[in-house]
């Protein structure tokens, strides 16, 4: 099934406390060449038919104004899946 | 700074209610071509020195057993990224 597939992470700047966690308990494990772990989403977009360049488009502007929150997240990849 | 990413999806057959919640917004803007949209996790390991083979599967392991639920969810990808 053609799909196109957003990746999107919380900005560098910004404190994760989810990936903060993760890391932790790597740590506590003795994974201690782990420096750090971040969490973002992926979101698939599921579609009936091939993917055409314009819906790649669409795909990356949905990805900016409404899938991501721009004041805290980074969109980081949009790519098309088949 | 070298990184293995980790992505996770929930399995094909669980409901996805926030997935389903942007696929109706996404619906009621017209993109009717959008069957389904499914959200899962991207989780970066980031390592402060090049990342070995055995960092890989190090990586593999940790993210079916504790990184994800394998009762609701599929790792999808691992993969190095320099």
């Amino acid at each position: 099934m053609p799909k196109i597939i957003v990746e999107i992470m919380p900005k560098k700047d910004l404190l994760d406390p989810q990936g903060k966690a993760v890391a932790n308990s790597l740590h506590r494990e003795g994974k201690k060449e782990i420096t750090a772990v971040r969490i973002g989403k992926r979101i698939e977009l599921h579609f009936d038919r091939e993917i055409t360049d314009q819906d790649l488009e669409m795909a990356k502007g949905q990805a900016a104004n409404f899938l991501s929150n721009d004041v805290i997240e980074d969109v980081v990849a949009v790519t098309k899946e088949d």
